[in-house]
C-alpha cells in the first residue's frame, strides 16, 4: 500500500487525509500538538458517512477508508515508508523554514516533500536544504476531496522528476493538477481569483453594481459555463471560428476596458461597510457556520452531478 | 396575455423568444430580412423538444410554447400591444441609432424598448429620442433560456420606472436581473470576464501556465463554488469571521499581486499561436459545432441540477 505522510492535522491536513485515503493510500497524520491527529481522525470519521451518502468514496465504506488512516506519534513515524509528505502548517514563513529543514532531514531521500501553502513561494523556504530538489508546493482549494484542482509549483531548483511524481500522485488521488512552469506570486488560481475580486470590489466601491449583483453575474451567469469548460474553452466556443475568431471580434472591448481596471480599492476601506452590510442582510453572522455546511453539501451534489454529466454527455 | 416584441430574429432574438414564450408570454418576432422570423420559428421548433426532455419548459409542451410565438410582418405589427421590445440587431452603433429612432416612433408610449447589446452604452443610441426615458439595455448571456443572468443598464436619462419594469419582466421570465446603477463600459459581466481573461492570457504569454492549466484552475477549481454562490459569498464563507475577516487575513496577498496585473498582452499577438495550438490539439476546428451542442447539453443538465439542488439543499 502506497503511503502518504500528512504533516499538520488542521483543516487542510484533514481534508488531504480524506482525499488520499479515499483513493486507497495509507495515510499517517502527524502534528506537533499532542492528541491533534487523534482529534483529526474523529473529525474525519464524522465526515465520511456524508461522502458515502453522496457516492463520493469511490464505492468504499466509511470504515474501509477510516481503516487506511492512522495517527502517527512523530513526524519521523509518519514519514517512515511514505512516498510523499504533505505539509499543512500555518501560513508563516518563519514556521515553514525550520519545518522543511526538519522534514528534509527526517524523510528518506526519495520522498517528495510538498507544502499546501497558498501564498508563499517555495523558493523562500527550501533554498538552503540539501534535498531542495525534492521539494515543491501542492496547493489545494479546500476541501480537495470536493474540489479537484491542485497547483503543483516548483522552486527554481525543484527537479522535473519531483514535479512529475507530485502530479502523478495527484492524478492517482483523483485530483486535477495544474503544473506551473515556474513559481509566481499567487500561483495561478489566486491570480485569477484576485483579478476577478479586484474588479468586483471596484464595481461596488464605484457604485455601479451591488454586492448581490456581482454574485448574480457570476453564479447565474459566467460561472455556469466556466464550471465545466474553463474560460479558454468558453471563448473558443463563443465565436463561429473558435478562439482566434473570438479575439478578432471582441478583443477591442477588453482592450478598452482593461486600463480602467489598473487601480485598486482598499478592501478594508469604506467599500467593506457596503459589502458587509449587504452580506449580513442576506446572511446573519450567526448563520455563517450553517451556511458553510450548506456550501459543502452543494459542493458534494455538484461533484456527483459533474461525474454523471461527464459520463452521460461527455467531459 | 402579455406580449413581447422581438426585433431581429438571429441567434440572440431566437433565444429571447424561447425564454419569453416558455414563461407564458405572447412573442412576436420581426426582422428586416423577409422570411427570417419564419426561419427562426422553425429553428425554435427544433430546440423545444430538447428543452422539454430536460424539464426546462416549466411543464408546458413544445407545442404549447410554439403556439405562443408568431412571425410578424413588420416592426409595427410586432410592437402592436407589446409591453416590451427586445432589440437584437448586429453590434454596430450606426445600425442601432436609426433602429432605435424607428422603434421609438412606432411603439406605444408605455412600451419599454431594450437592446441586447453587450458592448455599446445605451446613451450612445438613445440620446436624441423623444422617448429616451423608456429605453435601456437588457444584455443576456447566450442562451438566456439556459443562463439566467441579464444586465439591465440605464442611460443617464432612463426613467427609474423603466428599469423597474424591465427588471420585473426579467424576473417574470425566469431570469436573474442585475440592475446597474449607471452605465459603464463592459457593464458588469464583461468587466469581470475581462479581468479574468486578461490574467489568463498573461499567464500563458509569460510561460507560467498552459492554456489547459488555466481551464483546469477554473473548471475544476474556482468556478465550482462560484457556480452556486458567486465570488462575494465565496469569500464570506472562506474565513471564520466572514468577509471582513477574509479581507483582514488575505487582502495583503491580492494587494501584492494586483499591480503586477496592470498591463495587457495583445490577444491576437504571439500568445494566440500558443492558445490556438493548445485548443486545436484538444478540439479540432471541424468539431467546434459538435462541441457547441455538447456545451448546450451540459448547460441544460446543469440547469436541472441547480434547480434540484436548490430545492433539496437550499438556494
Amino acid at each position: 500500500m502506497r503511503k502518504i505522510a500528512i504533516i499538520g492535522s488542521g483543516f487542510i491536513g484533514r481534508a488531504w487525509a480524506i482525499t488520499f485515503a479515499r483513493a486507497g493510500f495509507a495515510v499517517a497524520l502527524a502534528d506537533p500538538v499532542d492528541g491533534a491527529p487523534a482529534a483529526a481522525l474523529r473529525y474525519i470519521a464524522d465526515v465520511l458517512p456524508d461522502l458515502a451518502a453522496n457516492d463520493l468514496l469511490g464505492g468504499a465504506t466509511p470504515e474501509a477508508v477510516l481503516g487506511r488512516l492512522s495517527a502517527a506519534p512523530s513526524y519521523a513515524a509518519a514519514l517512515d515508508g511514505a512516498e510523499h509528505a504533505q505539509e499543512n502548517a500555518p501560513e508563516e514563513l518563519a514556521l515553514k523554514i525550520p519545518l522543511f529543514a526538519e522534514l528534509d532531514r527526517l524523510a528518506a531521500p526519495d520522498t517528495v516533500i510538498a507544502s499546501s501553502t497558498s501564498a508563499i513561494l517555495p523558493s523562500l523556504f527550501t533554498a538552503d536544504l540539501p534535498g531542495r530538489a525534492r521539494c515543491c508546493v501542492c496547493h489545494p482549494i479546500n476541501p480537495p476531496y470536493l474540489i479537484p484542482a491542485v497547483e503543483v509549483v516548483p522552486a527554481p531548483w525543484t527537479a522535473p522528476e519531483t514535479l512529475a511524481r507530485a502530479a502523478d500522485l495527484m492524478r492517482a488521488a483523483g485530483q486535477a493538477p495544474i503544473v506551473m512552469q515556474k513559481e509566481l506570486d499567487g500561483f495561478v488560481m489566486n491570480r485569477l481569483q484576485g483579478a476577478l475580486l479586484e474588479e468586483a470590489f471596484r464595481l461596488v466601491a464605484d457604485g455601479y453594481a451591488s454586492v448581490e449583483d456581482v454574485d448574480v453575474g457570476i453564479r447565474d451567469g459566467l460561472a455556469l459555463r466556466w464550471s465545466f469548460m474553463g474560460p479558454f474553452e468558453t471563448i473558443d466556443l463563443n465565436a463561429p471560428g473558435g478562439v482566434a475568431d473570438y479575439a478578432a471580434r471582441y478583443e477591442q472591448i477588453y482592450r478598452r476596458i482593461s486600463p480602467t481596471q489598473w487601480r485598486r480599492v482598499d478592501w478594508t476601506g469604506p467599500v467593506m461597510d457596503t459589502v458587509l452590510a449587504a452580506r449580513r442582510a442576506r446572511l446573519p453572522e450567526g448563520e455563517l457556520g450553517a451556511r458553510q455546511v450548506w456550501r459543502d453539501r452543494r459542493l458534494m451534489a455538484l461533484a456527483a452531478h459533474r461525474r454523471k454529466a461527464a459520463k452521460e454527455i461527455g467531459g
